[in-house]
């Protein structure tokens, strides 16, 4: 046994450390990236401010000013508190380190897959509930389970991803009543939902809301953003380190977020072509299509292995799920822009005969 | 009693938040940051580096381009591997996750703060060994110590910071040889002493090396870097978050890193200024001046609160310590570019009536 085999907890020995497949020369439909690259016209302000950016100094600690644009883009009420992570990552730790050692920490299955990985580095346990076939919450199931086990955190993807719906908002409520946890509201896919908690974590001291820039055109950036009460910020913030956001990325995003319209526009493009691909890839017969209110789709079918392999060897990847996930007969297609969505659709009408 | 001080950890609750004072429109000597901007004649590159980054894409994960620059920067052996971080910080918490709670993690006092508190917000205990009145380590106490508290991980800052010297080469081998312990050379202030226990890692198997380019011209960057063996390194890589280093960071820190010269003879104008500071102080006979091996200078003296408050009334910032530590007597100031450091000196001077 080597010194860091012996060395290292048992429990990260075994684990094997997140893949992200390779992607050259591929169309990336994998991984919720925005297709929209920073508009021409923007360019010269853009590089200005990045010209003007001291990469000498440390950055703002507390990234002041991006605070404030952040605050102008999603519209968050001045009575809330805002903390901002390295990606939403960082902010899933956080929470994480903020519990005990010990502590569970529970979400919907099948979710977002970090929220067990980053509950396991950090020392905790974790539980998915289990969706139903239709991937929405059973509140009995769920309220039976969360008084039994006393979870510290619950994490509820709203989108889910990678299921693409939206819980129901009367069941999420019923779910935050029900507990002392800290639930935590991801709202990643917000942009292609619309739908939001954010109104609501005045009216729970038990809520917060998780956001993110990388579904919206800024995931090269990794800018993650907590919404809570000031109280509850303001203590999470001591585990933050210092100097977590870094000096071009709050340079960027203050500039760029500012771009409202552009983001904007940006989002009901892909809202429009999310309902053109659902339209077309439910004339497939062998597909099962799931509704969206993010930026992928969600499609099941036989054999999808091979559907896959297709795909790749076409030069086109999209997310597949382990051989022995719930999933393992899905695939969850990115949206992007027309004439890449045709590439993907003209690919998968080939691979079942239909062009 | 609010929701958040009942749900957070009670240890939590208590501590202040990580400062950083407000450095608006003052001469910046208290972060050991490098006083040199990116040169002018560099700029319409590295601003074309920035243009091609696609800030829609998530970031290389591997940051693999990054890691090759970063290897023959810093001239990594090909056999040892590399964890890179968003800051060194990052680096410190993802090596505290990989113990159990409740292990032990142990330092030398006075040293680098972030190793007591990081420890503390990842579940683990600290100790800190006190340095000898010279600032160095009492081997027969370090061992003693060591043997008898059995820590998982040691962190020795080489140099150490605030103290600005070296440790005894010797000290810290037996040091390594004494424990099972990870050990941790922080080397954050190498391209100033230029002494390294880098070709050291392949002799000692509980020895991993930690640098950073905050100290050489990038602390906006953000960005640490762990060098161990490959074992060692592919172990750890499993718990950091997988999209860590933003990819305007990695796309600057390839570019900046590249140019070597550059960057060695910033270095060698600081190390200069540092000889020439050292003397303009050692003059001063109300002031103890302390060697040093870093980019900084630590000074002790009486009354020093009223030297702080004097610099500062001039606009001039420097590190000061809290009233109850073992440093309150004590400033530390970082060297900067000739001018500024006349600034400093002038003013210093001026307050203790040399001028």
């Amino acid at each position: 046994m080597t010194f860091i085999e012996q060395w290292l907890r048992t429990d990260i020995r075994d684990i094997k450390a997140y893949n992200v497949p390779s992607s050259k020369n591929m169309l990336k439909l994998d991984a919720m990236e925005s297709p929209f690259g920073i508009p021409e016209n923007l360019q010269p302000d853009f590089l200005d401010c990045l010209k003007r950016a001291q990469v000498n100094r440390y950055p703002d600690a507390n990234a002041e000013e991006l605070n404030t644009t952040i605050r102008s883009l999603m519209d968050i009420p001045n009575d809330l508190g805002v903390l901002l992570g390295n990606g939403s990552d960082e902010l899933i730790q956080l929470l994480a380190m903020a519990c005990n050692s010990g502590d569970l920490i529970m979400s919907f299955e099948p979710s977002f897959v970090m929220y067990e990985m980053i509950s396991k580095f950090s020392h905790l346990n974790y539980e998915g509930i289990s969706l139903n076939e239709n991937f929405e919450i059973d509140l009995d199931i769920a309220v039976k389970s969360i008084t039994s086990k006393k979870p510290k955190l619950i994490f509820i993807a709203y989108p889910n991803n990678p299921t693409g719906n939206s819980f129901d908002n009367e069941v999420i409520k019923e779910i935050i009543k029900s507990t002392d946890a800290l639930v935590v509201l991801d709202e990643a896919y917000y942009a292609y939902s619309e739908k939001s908690f954010m109104d609501e974590v005045s009216n729970f001291s038990n809520l917060v809301v998780l956001r993110t820039i990388s579904k919206i055109g800024f995931a090269g950036l990794r800018l993650g953003i907590l919404v809570g009460s000031q109280d509850t910020i303001e203590q999470l913030n001591k585990l933050r380190l210092p100097y977590n956001i870094n000096i071009l990325t709050q340079a960027s995003a203050n500039f760029l977020l500012k771009e409202k319209k552009n983001i904007h526009n940006n989002a009901k493009t892909i809202i429009d072509e999310r309902g053109r691909v659902f339209k077309e890839l439910s004339l497939i017969s062998q597909l099962t299509v799931f509704p969206s209110q993010a930026n992928f789709i969600l499609v099941k079918a036989d054999n999808i292995n091979s559907l896959n392999e297709f795909l790749k060897s076409h030069g086109i990847l999209v997310k597949s799920f382990k051989d022995g996930s719930k999933l393992k007969n899905f695939l969850r297609i990115t949206i992007s822009k027309l004439q890449e969505n045709n590439t993907f659709l003209d690919c998968i009408k080939d691979y079942y005969g239909k062009s």
